[in-house]
Order: C-alpha cells, then structure tokens, then sequence
C-alpha cells in the first residue's frame, strides 16, 4: 500500500509537470493550466476507477493527490524560464508518468484479481487516457494515434511485468525491470523515431 | 440471452470494421487502428453500462468482445486492398452496426424493466456513442452532428420496435424489422441525401 | 428538495438555450441542436454522478429533466429570428446556467457530507463539464479553457457559499447570494475583459 502511495505520487507530479507545459505550448490562463496538469495526471486513473465501479472516486473526497497537482504545476510554472525545450521537457515527464500509472493500473487489476490481460488493459487505460484527455481538450490529435509507439509501451511493460512474475522474480524488481522498461523504451522510440508498421502503403488515402 | 450474445456479435464486428477504415482513412498505425476499432465498437455499450451503474464494464472480465475486434480489424486490414471506396465501406459496416447495437441496448432496457422511452434511449446511446468517441478521437466532427440523419434512425427503428410490440407482434419478428428498419432507413437517407430540417434559414450564422 | 428542483429547472432551461444557440451557430439540424442542448444542460451533472457513483442517472428514469431541455429548445429555436446577437444570447443563458448548477453541485456534496472543498468541486464540475462536452462536440476549442475566467467564477461562487456558511447566514440568503455572484461576476468578466494571468509572457510559445 505505501509503495503504491509513493508510485502514485511520482506518476502524478511527472504527469501534471507533463500536463503545465503542453498548456503552456497553448497559452492557457494559471487556472486552465491547473485544470489541465489535473486531468493529465488524475484523468486516466479515474476513467479506470469509473469503469471498474470503484466510486465515489478517490480524488473527490482525498486531496493529496489535487495537493501533488497543485505543487507541481507551480514548480512545473516557475522553471518554464530555464527550458529552452518544451517539447523535450513534455516528453521526458510524460514517460515517467507512463511508466509509473502503467504499475498503478496493473496493481489495481491484482488487487482485484483479474486477470494478467485485463491488469495490462487497467495499466494502459491508466496511463495513456489522461493525455487523451489532456490532447482533445486543448484540440490535438491525441499523441497515443500518432505515429509514436505509445500504447504500446505499456503493454510491453506490462508483459514484462507479467513474464517475471511467472518466472518467479521477487516483486520489487518485476516491479522496477517494468518501470525501466517503459521509460527506457518510450524515450528511445521518441529518440530513434521508430513506429509501428503502418497500414495505408497499397494507397493514397482519402481526406 | 443467446440470441443477444449472437446480435452483439455482428454489430461489433460491423463496427470495428467500420472502425478499421476510418483509422486506414487517417493513416494510423496498426496499435491505433486497433484501438480506433475497439472503442468504435464498445464504447457506445460501455457509455451505456457506465451510465446505468453496470460496472466493472464486461469487456474488462470476458476477452469474447475484445477478440471479435480484433479478428474483425485483422480482416479489414486484410481486405483493404481490394476496396476502391474506403467511404462507402465504412457507411455499410455503419449502418449494419447501427441497427444491431441498437437493438443491444433495447434489449438491456427492457431486462431491467425500463420505460420504453429509457430503452430507445439507451439504444441510442449505444449504437452512436462509440462513434462520437471514435470521430472525436480521430479530430473529426462527429457523424452524429453533421446534416446527415444519423441518431434519428435509431430513434425511428426504436419507435417501430415497440409499436410491433405494443400489437402483439412476436418478439423475433419484431426484432428483425427493428433491425431492417435502421439499416436500410440509414443507407436510403445517405444514398438519397435526406436530412432534417435545418434552423438557420433566416440569416447567415456566425462562425 | 423542493428547492432544488426550481434551481435544477431554471439551470436545466438556460444551459439548454445557451446550448442551442450554440448548436445554430454551427448550422446544425434539428435534432443535433436538440441532442447538443441535452449534453450542455445534463452532461456536467451526469459526470458528476457517474464520479460520486449515483447510477443508474436519473435522466434515463425521470423525464422531466428532458422536457425541459425540449421546450427550452423550443423556445430558444422560436425566438431565434427576433435576436441580432446569438453571442450575447449564449453568454447571458451560459452565465445563469452556470450559478444556478454551481449550486445543485454544491447541494450535491452537502447532502453526502461531503468537505466544501469536494462541494465546491462539485459544483464547478456540474457547472462547467456540459459546456465542455458541448464545445468538444462541435469542434470548438472549450470556453473553459480560453482566456475568459470561466471556472474561476464557480469556485469563487461557491467559495462566498461557505464563508458566508461559516459566519452563519441563513441558507436561502447564502443562496442567493451565490448565484448572483456568480452571474454577475461572469458577466463583468466577459464586458471588461478580466482574464487570469497567462504564464507565457517570457517567450514565444512554440506551435
């Protein structure tokens, strides 16, 4: 439980820091920042709460986790003088967040004891629907369409996870191989530009 | 409930193909092909569960719906090279969707004693809802919005459904015609350019 | 209780012009104009209650709710001809609707016991999330994130709510005034111009 506490926190503050500068890249008002770090970091979390009846949500009646967003869109606000990226600064956040909301879905799933598939389905919906969220709110095209591997990571970890665990492998390194696996993967595909294999080679798409 | 495992089949078959081609429309890659079929395919039934408190969602327990979607995309992915009109491939599969989901959702009213009126909506819900999610998801305005008659056609074959009933008709034929009602209903209003009547005649509208 | 529903009446009715006007400024037909006028006036409160876990929605049983959404569409599509301002329209039913659902938010959390703050939480989704899911839907960019303060109102609203609470003014009074803080506030707010402090003076954002 305490571990799942302290991966929460870092899931959160790195997706809410993520959240501050793609509203940042908008122009958005210091509210509408907030607004978005929130839904970022608290959107994929409560979509899987929402689907698996775990209601009333958490976040309505605990404010840690409002509390983490808050202090991280001000630190997230108060270094934007010091990056020239934002786009790397987004980037390398967000696969932070990736990694860490994937082990939260995925612990969620066992606790209930569903099974590896559905804890690797909680995992990716954890991760990847806040930035959806995130993305049509402020009118992109949500990041996990595009060409990057994004989805797709977390299931990967999310394997791997799955793999060890049966090999045998004691919990806290399943846990960390899993973290490292998504932020390491993510961040090299981002950086070698790898993609999946796309499906519209036979022809030159309509609109 | 047979008969209903059997009907929730074809239409999420019809709609992750559907689904498909709208992705191959928008270049996604394989992972957000897949992932454009599945919400295209359950998320009108999962907005539905969500909405009557039917959680955990089925699809997170019982792989059956998920494995019909991904057959389903495989297939249209394969036979995408032999079709010359992604657009009119997408409207059949639609439609056919449309008409099967909303019979789905009928039926759920009706097993928890609904009010005819909740059941159409409920019908309404479920076959346009994975398609609002899905045209938002892909940056364009959603189907349902646009001059085409679209929820409408539920509605109708929702009216003729419990019209049938209301006359003693037997369940099967009723069903049938429901079905026949919204997929040919939707193909003629699209072939023949039917619409609504539109409000804004008497003066030219603002952005 | 029965107050509650005069305040739900009167929110449900201004959101629904509010959102029909909207509807017609992007030429919609019928039906759409009538399914976005349903989304604008219920969809904040039914997130709400999907994220307190109050399903099934009540919409789907009582179908008051929906009548009044009907009429005031109709109302709203009857007058059209006499206004030269749809904007302005919008704004002034927009900013009603946004005191009077503030306060059912609020009511909401009270009578769960919940903490103001989860009240105010509330509030501020009942009041702001329709319009989200109204402007998402027609492709705008949400009025709650832009640069007029939006949000920021319902929260000080319901802010005064408490303070006044605490200093124990009788509730009907502390209603009151409330709802025309809010109203008031936001519509000083759209005449003057006020906005929040961007956090993007530094440099030019990038795309």
């Amino acid at each position: 439980m305490e571990s799942l506490r302290t991966i929460e926190i870092i899931g959160t503050a790195a997706f809410s820091i993520a959240g501050t500068f793609a509203a940042m890249k908008k122009r958005l008002d210091i509210f509408g920042t907030f607004i978005i770090a929130f839904v970022t970091a608290l959107g994929g979390g409560t979509l899987r709460d929402v689907l698996i009846g775990e209601v009333p949500v958490k976040w309505l009646f605990e404010f840690s986790a409002g509390f983490v967003v808050l202090v991280s869109t001000i630190v997230g606000l108060s270094f934007r003088s010091l990056i020239s990226n934002y786009h790397n600064v987004l980037l390398f956040f967000d696969s932070i967040g990736l990694g860490f909301f994937t082990l939260v879905g995925i612990q969620t799933g066992m606790s209930l004891n569903m099974h590896p598939v559905s804890c690797v389905a909680l995992g990716t919906i954890t991760a990847c629907f806040g930035g959806v969220i995130r993305d049509i709110s402020l009118s992109n095209i949500p990041l996990i369409f595009q060409k990057e591997i994004y989805a797709t990571t977390c299931i990967l970890g999310g394997a791997v996870f799955f793999i060890l665990l049966k090999l045998d492998v004691p919990k806290i390194p399943v846990e960390i191989t899993c973290l490292v696996t998504i932020v390491v993967f993510r961040l090299l595909s981002v950086k070698f530009n790898w993609h999946l294999p796309r499906i519209w080679k036979t022809r030159k798409p309509s609109s």
